[in-house]
This record gives C-alpha cells, structure tokens and sequence, in this order.
C-alpha cells in the first residue's frame, strides 16, 4: 500500500471510531457549553470586582433579576398579540430566564438556579395541554405567542437557561422538561410548522437557531442536523406566500447554514437591510457561538469566507453617526446599535474576530458587555485602554449570495452621508425602491427614507404589527427618493416580479479624496425603460461642506411622464419660483399617490430651480436643473390616512409630462447653521449660482456647476464606459476635455 | 441759629459743593468702571490659570477675538435687514468690540486695545455722515442698522468696550469719538428716536441702558439723566402705536427706573413674558452693574424690593426642565438659559445677590462665566465645589406692577411641569391666550403653546421678523390651549381692549404633597361671559405619574359655541369615538381658525371622550367627560399659508354649540414609555376608566375620577368663596362631603 492510502484507511478509521464514539463523548458534555463556558466562567469569577464595565453590567442584570424574583413568577395563559400583558409577560420571562441563569453561572447563588427550575416547571405543567394560540392572525401560530416567531425567540433564551442550570437539575427534571417542554416545543415550531421553519428568511433563522440551541443542551443529533440542514425531506408549496408576501420557499433551501448562505452577500450585507439584520443577528450569532464551543469542528465563524463576522462589520457600517440604522427597507427609525442584539454582535465580534479595537469603543458607547467570555474579554480590552474610534468610511456593499445582486453604497465625507440602494428586492422586506437614496447630515436626516409603516410593539397600533399602509404608502416607490414612471411603482409594485430583478453596479470609487461616488444602472423596474443614476458627494475647498451632486439618466422606447421626489425634513426657507397653494387636493389614487396631498404647485423658472429649508438647526438647499414645462410640486403625507398611522411630512416633486428620454440634475447642499440660543444665522444662502446640463448623448452626460464667486466645475460621466482606465476625449462648448476613467471632475 | 437750621445750612453748603465739584471729582474717575473695575481687573489677573471655568471661558473668547483680529476689521455701509450681510457684520463687531476690551483689560495687551481703537476710529469715520439706515420698515430706524434697537444693543455692548480701553485712548481721540460717534449715536436714538426711546417696553430698555452706559463712561451727567428718567420734558402723541401694535406711551412714563417699574411685578415676573424678558435682562443687569459701580449711592439692585435680582429668579423659574424658557406670548422655541444674556444674568445674581449656591450648577451647565468680577466669583465658588442642584419648585408670579394684575402658575411634580397663565396682556407682545396653560413633561412639551410665528434673525423668512401669520394665527385665542367663543378671539383680539384687562388669581395652593393646583378667573375675553379655570396636578399613587385635572367652567348670558382645543405633541395611537375623515376642509374664515385643516369630525361616545397620542416616547392620554352632543375635531396647522411660515402642528377640539353654562372637565395623563431600540411598549394604556362631572352649580362644582382599579376619586371645587379656612360642606349622590379651604380631593 502506498503511504496516501494509508493514510486514507487510518482516517476511514478514525471516522467510524468518532461516529460510535462521538454521541457518549457528548453525553458527558460538560455544562455550561453554550454561550458561558465552564472555563468561561472560572475567568469570569476571577475577574469579578476588577473590571468596571463587566461589573456594571452584572449589577444592573442582578438589580432586575432580584426585583423580579420578589415579584414571584407568572406564566399567564397565552391571549394577546404584541404588545398586549400575556405577550410582554411571555417575552419578559425569556429574557428573565436566560438573565438568571447566567446570574446563576456567575454568582454561584442557588436562588438563581430555583426561579429557572420553578419557572421552566410551570411552563412544562401548561405547555403539555396548550392549544395553538388563540389569535389566528399569524401564517404560522405559536403557542406562548400568536406566531411561531416569538415561540423560537423564547427557546433561543431558554436554551441558555436551561444550559446554566443542567448540572443543577436531576436527571429525572432534566427528563420531565425535555419531554413535556422542550422536544415538543422545538417539535412544533419545526416541523410542525414547515411554513415557518422551513425557508430562507429571518424567521427560520430564528427557528434554526432555536432548535439547534436546545439540540446542543440536550445533546440531541438530530435537532443539531434539522436546525443545521432544515427538516429532512420536507417539501413545501414553491408558490406559497407568507403574511408580509414573500414567497415562503421558492427555492426549496432551508436550515441555518443555508439562511447564512443566502441572504448574506460576501460582504456580509442581509438581503432584507440592517433592521432585520439587527432582528436576525441575535439567533445568528449566539447559535454560531454555541456551535464554535460544542462544536468547533464546524468552524462556523469560517463558513463562507467568515461571512457572519463580515455581517458584523456591514451592520455597523449601516449606521448613522449616531448609531441609528439607515431604515432601508422594512426598517423601524431610531434602532441602533444601542440594541441588545449588536451588544452581543459586537462582543462576539471582537472575541472571535480580529479584536478590532475600534469595536471596544462602540462597546464603550453601549455602556454594556455581554455577562460570557467574550464580554469580559471586551470589558478587559476596554480597562486597558485599547479602545479606539470605530472608523466610518465609504463602503460599497455587495447584495445577493454570490454578491452579484446589486448592492448598497454608502458614501461618507465629513459630517455628511449618503446612503445609495441598488439592491435586489430583501425578500419580502423589500421595498420597491431602485435607486433611491437618502441623505443624512451628521446623524440627521436631511432626505428622509420612510421607513416602515408600523409602531413595532405598540398594541393600539394594529396590534403593534405591520399597518396597512406599510403596503400602500412604505412600500410603494413614490414613498422614496427615487424616480416614479407614470404614478406606478417599479414592478408595479409586485413581489413575484421584483423579486426576480436587481439593480446593477455601473462604478464605485471611494478612492479620490475630492470625490466619492456611485453610479448603477436599473433596467427592469419599467421595462422599456433604462434609469442610470450617479451620485456623488464633492468635497472642494470653495464650498462649506461636502455637497451631494446627484445624476439621473433615463432612456425610454415611449413617452411618460416621470415623478421625482425630495423628501426633505425640515422648514422651508425659500423658494426661487412661483407657486399656487391650492385647495388641498389629493395627488393621485393608488401606488402611494393616494396619500399624499398638494400643498403648492408651480412652474420653474427659467433659471432653473432652488428650494432651501431649515432642518436640525442647519441649512439645506436643493438645486436642480428643471425645464420650465416642469411641474413642481410641494406634498404632505396624510391623505387618505382616517387612522392617523402616518407622519405628516413633507416633499417636494419635480413632474416631467411626456417625456421620453431626460435626464435630471440636481444638488444638495448642506450649510451654514441656526441657532435659538444665540438667534443667529450663519450662510445661510447657498454657494451655487447655477447648475447646468451642459452636454447629455448616448455617450456622456455633463454637468456644469457655477458658484457664487464664479468658480466653474464641471462633472462629466462616460455612460457606456466604466472602465477605470479607459481614456476619454469630449468637447463641450468648444472646449476640449480629456481624461480617464469612467468620470471626470473639475 | 437752632442745630436743626445748621444742619440744613451744612447740608446746603454740601450740596453746592458736591455740584460744583462732583464733575471734576468724576473727570478723574478710573477706568475701566462699568463691568470691570479695577480692583476686579488686579483680582482676575491674580487668579488667571487657577479657575477652570473662568479661564476656559476667557480662553474660548481669545480664540474667537484672535480668529477675527487676524481677519481684519469691517465696518460695511449699513444695508440689510436682520440676517443680511451688513446686519450680521454690525453685530458681530459689537460683540467683538465688547470682548476685546474685555481682554484688553485681563490679559494686558495692547494688541487688544488697538483693535478697539481701530475700529471705533472706522465707526467714527463712518457715522459722522451716516444717513439713516436705507431699509423703512420701522417704526424707528437706527443708522448702523435696520431698527434703532439695534443700535441701542451696539451701543450697550461697545460702552464697555469704550471703557476698557478709555485709559488707552489720548485725549484727542477720546474727544474725537465721544464728539463724533457717541454722543450723537446717543442722540440718534434718544432725543431723535424718542416713539423707541420713551416709552416703557423692552426697546427702550435697551436704548435707556445704551444712553446711560455710555453716559458713564463719558461721565455725561445728562445722558445718565436721560438714560434713568427719560427724555426731559418730552411728550408723545399717546395713541401711537408701533410697529408690533402696542401703544407706543399711553402713560408718559419713560426712563430706566420707569422701565424697571412699570414692566416687572413684584415677584420679577416680567409682563411681556420670559423670552423678552431675557431679551432684556442684559441691559437692565450690565447698566444697573455699572449704576452699582459708579453710582453705588442708588442703591439700584435695592430698587423697588430688589425687583431686578428676584426678576432673575424669575425667569429661571419660567423655564422648562432643560433650561429652556417657557414661550408665553411671543416667544421663539429653543431660547433657553444657555442664552448669554442668561449667563450674565446668573453670574450677577449670584454676586450681586444671596450668593444662591443653586446658580452655580447652572453656571456649571453652562460652561461659561462673565469675564468679570462676578464671573471670576461664579468660577471660584464652583470650584470650591459649592455648587448645588437648582431646585425649580411651583411658583406662582403676580404679574402687573404692583402684582395685582394676574399672573403665571406654574406647577410642577416630578417630570410634570404645568404652565398656566392668568396674566395681563403683556404689551405689545402679548397673546389673546387667557387662561391658557401648556404642559410639559421632563422637559418636552405635552399641550403646546405655539409661540411666536417668526424666525428670528433668519433673512429669508420676512428679513427674519415677525411674519404676518403672527398675528393671523400665534396671537390668536385658537392658536392656545384655552377656550374660545364663537370663533372670535379675546377681546375681538384688540390690543385697545385686551391692555385694559387681566384675569384674576382665585386660589392658589402648591403646599399639598398630593394636590397642587391652581384657579384663576376671567370676566372681560368675552363680555357677558365668565370662565373659571382651576388646573391641578395630581400625584397619586394609584398613578404611575403625576396627571393634570383641568376644570373650565363657564357662566354666559348668552348661547355661544365653545371651542377648547388640546395642542397635544405627538402621533395619534387611539380613540374611544367614531368619527369621519372629511375631504379636506378649512375649519373657519378668520381669527386664526382659516389657518386649520379638519383632519377628522365626530361625535362622542356616551362614555366621555379618549383620546391617546405616543410623544416624545412616552404615552399620553387625554380623557374628557363630553357631551353627546359635542363636536369633535381633528385639526392640522396650514390652511391658508402659501409661504410655508407656519408648522404643519396637530390639534383636537372639543365643540360645544348652542351653549350657555357649562363646564369642560379633562385629564392628561403621563404614562408608560416606548423604546425604539428595545421596541417595548411600557403601560400603554390610560389608568382612568371615568371621569364625570358628578356636581354643578354655582357654588360647587364636583369630579368624580374612577381609575382602572375601580378606585375612586372627587375633587370638589368652590366656586364662590377662595377663603382657605372657610367650612364647606356638600352632599352629592347621596354622600356628605365636608371640608374646609376651596377645594376638596380625596
């Protein structure tokens, strides 16, 4: 025999040895294993008392905990959806079991293992008889909750607890919970319920992790492979759809690792945006951690090229200054990375990752550490003075599993930031916004994206769930700062179709340090009709602030009339054009027009058109090159609205009626400042005296921008061309330009 | 001779030596004597590196001095309205001016002092054929600026910055300056602008303290005559009105004392309201801290019972928990403690009055001390860690200028602040808002008061004064949380009428732990009408905060409509009524109502009224015992403003038609919170299940409030007799209530 198939046998063999040997090794699994280890926990003991941050966070959990054990347990009989008293008590106590039994692990008090034990008792006592939830409104109903969602959040806690106390429990509890608890309880949020289970999406996410949480407790192989590869077998509907109407399972993929696998691009981008990441994130990477301290010849943190470690990264960098998520999509505003979920992602982050130091002062920001190893490892990085500013620069991110499904780049340059989606649809997420943007000014939103339709939680509001206007107005094109074919939204507004499409790269270039810009082409949200859009943010020592220079190229085979809207937050200051208020009248019928009213009509100047508002104590002011059969518009959101679901925000549109071919100019600018305290203004006009489409073909788009001191810049952009390197040689009023690469700026 | 007719003669021989011999004596004053002194100067010197506060403060003004020394001198040709260029730049240098001086006199260096000289010597230049200011709007022009206003707040400011450089001067320039540029600029605004300078009104406060600090530092025994008792034998047309609509000197009263007298009441509350007030706390403190210098024989922090100190009390008490001031009448959002005038206004009280360790901690907020003697002891005291929490209680402030002309409650419980005003007119800043109150909790506004419709200083917006809709909508009685009869406003909204009137204090009683409230009546608004207003806040603990009860009741001789608006800050999230989203409909024609949209119409339910609204993540519940047959609406601010100068604000109305007596009864509850980074909705819900009006008549008017728990609760209020030892003695439903005092809750 030849040494290679020596070696061959000698691993067959070693194979066979681990498959008979592997389940009583584990059998004797030590606990904790999962997210404290017993190692974990020894340092951690060592450590109590000297590490502010860790101590801190301990205190206050130990605070909640202790009142909490005073109240005395309460395991109500299931009724209310979110935001009623037997939801926010269920959801409490998972959060309340995992608390104390990491209190339980670090403290060493039996008081702590007791309320776990109790609590787990009683909710085994009511689990054996209880009936699907009484509310019917969920495609897949729980039991504790009105949806299986909320059920596999509360056993991705629980398996925590349940891992702290299993040394402190007897076989014979130990046997009682599995059996009447916890196995029918993974049972029936898996395979029970296939339709949520069963698919590529952040509620299967949830149930992957929730069922391999408590396989890896239990030691159990088989909940470990379904959590891991989905329900062996089990085909579902291709055509179904869930509550948000997504398809279910197009694909027919399922099980943790493919959640990872699809909707994270290589960059670590999640197809439905940074809300849902957030949401997702936790289940994520709690599972991943117990698999690495279980299991760590998975080597999950590895798997696809590290990407759920990469994710980490892509969600930090998908928010604002001030740690505010950018709501792309589906997204609640004024989620952040304050949220328990990224306390943990950032943790874990650092711990398993490349102990960035620029985590440690997120950490820092937070005020809080994970009560595990990788949290003390934080705290301990922090008392020794090794954080450093988390850095946000301009980044490209790639969407789609391969990461050939368009993307979202976010370009950044002093205070201001601009966030440039052209994505694919985010599942059923999504909304049907290509090549929409939004812009924010040092934290504040200066173009508004509105977010999602709902008041997560909050039961007077449709049961804190997703409001009908979440589909007429969120979601629907006209709702963002993107252009509008003939008041219809792209892909009519339809999942099927959208979700079949993505926008493309046409260039990025974060490298130059007067300009960063994006450009991306969409070809399929009207078809017959091309949209390419460049955006840029300049930054030129004649101009206060980096500005945004926005370019949108449309090619049509017919003649429509095209809607582009500004959402700008603020007060409006001033406009250079004459307007009429009309008696209030509604825009339109459906696709979202429906919802907004008229506030101002008017036509362009001739020197095309300026309006500038007032926003967080700053000045704004769009400048854009109109034609003078434009229509311009001024709306209010709040139309056809008897429910008072949405905000009362402004917009202003700029209506171009049949055209085929155009192409719109436009500039943000951010300056000067205002002040109640001291009342004083300061630049408060804008540096632009005029902005022109000095030459617009097949080939190239250019733009000429003059500003108040008679500087002269000109943008010009190759259409055709983006290739870095490609020389390029266009004359524009007699005057010879030549350069490289797929822009050029001067 | 008798001894009593040689003291008469000694003291005559005095007196004609003191006249002639008190000009020379004061020839040879010393400089700087105004702000600074020289004793002050040596004491600041000997500190200098040892205060933080006082030496962060100082080394922020050299960095901004210096910034602008290196930048050169500019004294533009005047031209602009406020917010323009030349406004802006006029400004800026007076303040420059100032506090250059100022570092002239602590740092020792020339380079100070010969920017003073520099530019005064430009101003001189300038203003020796300065017609007046281009601009015609005023009712006074100034030269340097737009409003002789203006030019008071120059002169004011550049006084001191005379005086710190006096000793530097020669003679000749002195001589130059003063012949030139002082004292006609004295004059301009004075004896030539007398409809702003003598009259009573914040104007000429202002022009009072420029004329009198100047004055001083001249050692001009005229212009210190004028400045404190006006403009001898001068006598104004008094039916003249200025450009706000007040009466330019209806009394003939004029002069700084008069200013003094007439405006404060004797607890310092200031009738125009707090935002004027802090508009001209700096010229009443800075002239009366160089009266204090210089003429230490007036006594003129005694003046009137210590009237300007307790006035400071005063206007901190009228602000909110975050420091910013309450904007009762014409007032802009936003102004707040951290004003500069506030910082001056702190420093002096604490030095020129009981040295209230409470003014420290808002120094310290602050972070700012005035460069001067009161400053440096601001600074040392801090430092000497006697700072402590300034401790904002309910405060009840007279208004009028014996305190006999109503007044302002404010009463306040933990997070809760209520604002309720009873009070005069408040000149010609006033607001036809009787007995209307906003609300606030910790520091964010529940029941908002709109404020003024301005936006000060902010050139695209009318020049940046008042805007029409001022007095088309902010003045107006339905722009407040009060009651308005047949769509008319308080004293047909005339300034003639409401001037004569205020309401009057009926009881007032913030000693209860439980039960701080306050009653207040008005019997001119509406002729023939008389409301009775009582407002409490409540902490019970029953509730999770203190709530507001409010009891309007209301005795007409004839049958009117009643409006009672409820300007809540927040989004909708549930109602216990039916009503109907109307095509969108103006609410009225005039008086403020043609600038509401109805956003919904409908009739109570015969339970009483609810409404809930989600603010500034806190939940808020308005319950209120309605009639049936009452009208309810839904409105939004901006119908009828085509210049965007108005917010797009909620509002709820109660309408009561065809009404004689009545008796509006309501609660606001503070309740629960919401978290958009947890997304937990904490007590969502109201705790009050009813509230009816159980008893009514003219004697008794009897709530009763039952809460969620089935506890019960009545307050009974006495109409007719405020003696707060009176016996009292009800029966209602069968029950006997006795007690003694107005009201009664238990």
């Amino acid at each position: 025999m030849t040494k290679r198939n020596l070696n061959i046998i000698y691993l067959a063999i070693l194979f066979v040895f681990a498959i008979l040997f592997l389940p009583n090794f584990a059998l004797a699994q030590e606990h904790p294993n999962l997210i404290l280890t017993k190692a974990g926990v020894e340092k951690i003991r060592a450590e109590l008392g000297n590490v502010h941050l860790f101590d801190a966070s301990l205190a206050a959990l130990k605070k909640e905990v202790d009142t909490e054990i005073a109240l005395g347990i309460e395991t109500p009989i299931p009724k209310d959806y979110s935001g009623g008293y037997t939801h926010a008590r269920h959801k409490k106590n998972w959060f309340l079991l995992q608390k104390a039994g990491v209190l339980y692990q670090i403290l060493d008090d039996k008081k702590y293992a007791i309320y776990v034990r109790d609590m787990l008792m009683q909710y085994e006592k009511m689990y054996k008889t209880l009936p699907l939830h009484p509310k019917t409104r969920s495609y897949a109903r729980g039991k504790l909750f009105w949806q299986c969602l909320n059920d596999a959040n509360w056993l991705v806690y629980v398996s925590q607890a349940y891992d702290c106390i299993y040394n402190f429990l007897s076989k014979e509890e130990r046997n009682r919970l599995e059996t009447n608890l916890f196995r029918p309880f993974a049972d029936h949020i898996s395979v029970n319920s296939p339709q949520f289970y069963q698919r590529v999406h952040n509620h299967s996410t949830w149930g992957n992790a929730a069922v391999g949480m408590i396989g890896l407790v239990m030691n159990d192989q088989e909940l470990i492979d379904r959590a891991l590869y989905g329900i062996k077998d089990m085909n579902l509907d291709k055509t179904a759809k869930d509550d948000d109407g997504g398809f279910i399972n197009k694909d027919g993929k399922a099980g943790f690792l493919a959640n990872i696998e699809e909707p994270f691009s290589p960059d670590g981008y999640y197809n439905e945006g940074p809300y849902y990441q957030r949401y997702a994130m936790y289940p994520f990477l709690i599972f991943a951690v117990g698999l690495q301290n279980v299991r760590p010849d998975l080597k999950i943190f590895e798997y696809k090229d590290g990407v759920l470690l990469k994710s980490i990264n892509a969600l930090l960098n998908l928010s604002d200054a001030d740690g505010d998520f950018f709501p792309l999509n589906d997204g609640q505003k004024g989620m952040s990375y304050y949220n328990s979920a990224l306390i943990s992602a950032v943790d874990i982050s650092y711990y398993y990752g490349g102990h960035d130091s620029g985590l440690l002062s997120i950490a820092e920001k937070q005020g809080k550490v994970l009560l595990a190893d990788s949290g003390l490892e934080v705290a301990l990085a922090i008392k020794n003075g090794k954080a450093k500013p988390f850095d946000k620069k301009s980044i490209n991110l790639t969407d789609g599993p391969e990461g050939k499904q368009g993307g979202v780049a976010i370009l950044r340059k002093e205070s201001i930031e601009l966030v440039f989606k052209y994505a694919a649809q985010g599942s059923s997420h999504g909304h049907y916004d290509k090549l929409s943007y939004s812009l924010y000014d040092n934290g504040n939103e200066v173009l508004q994206d509105y977010g999602l339709a709902r008041f997560v939680n909050i039961e007077q509001k449709g049961g804190g769930n997703y409001l009908k206007e979440n589909k007429t107005w969120a979601k629907q094109s006209i709702a963002h700062n993107t252009l509008v074919q003939n008041e219809t939204s792209h892909f009519q507004g339809k999942y099927e179709i959208g979700s079949k499409h993505h926008s493309d790269l046409y260039f990025y270039d974060d490298k130059d340090g007067e300009v960063q810009i994006a450009s991306a082409k969409e070809n399929n949200a009207y078809p017959g009709t091309e949209i390419h859009r460049t955006m840029a943010i300049i930054k030129n020592e004649k101009f206060e602030k980096p500005f945004l220079l926005d370019i949108m190229k449309i090619n049509s085979d017919s003649e429509n009339q095209y809607d582009l809207p500004f959402y700008f937050m603020g007060h409006v200051m001033k406009v250079n054009f004459e307007y009429e208020s009309p008696a209030f009248s509604v825009l339109g019928e459906k696709n979202g027009y429906q919802h907004l009213y008229v506030e101002g009509k008017g036509k362009p100047s001739s020197e095309g058109t300026i309006v500038s508002w007032l926003g967080r104590n700053n000045f704004y002011t769009l400048t854009t090159a109109t034609d003078t059969s434009d229509e311009l518009l001024f709306t209010r959101l709040g139309a056809n609205d008897p429910k008072f679901n949405l905000r009362r925000d402004a917009g202003f549109m700029i209506r171009r009626k049949n055209a085929k071919n155009t192409t719109f100019v436009s500039i943000i600018e951010s300056h000067g400042s205002y002040s109640p305290v001291t009342e004083s203004a300061v630049n408060s006009n804008s540096s632009i005296s005029s902005l022109k489409l000095v030459h617009d073909d097949e080939h190239y788009t250019a733009v000429n921008i003059s500003d108040v001191n008679g500087d002269e810049f000109m943008m010009i952009i190759s259409n055709t061309d983006s290739n870095k390197t490609s020389p390029h040689k266009l004359q524009i009023n007699g005057r010879d330009y030549q350069w490289s690469g797929p822009y050029h700026f001067k």
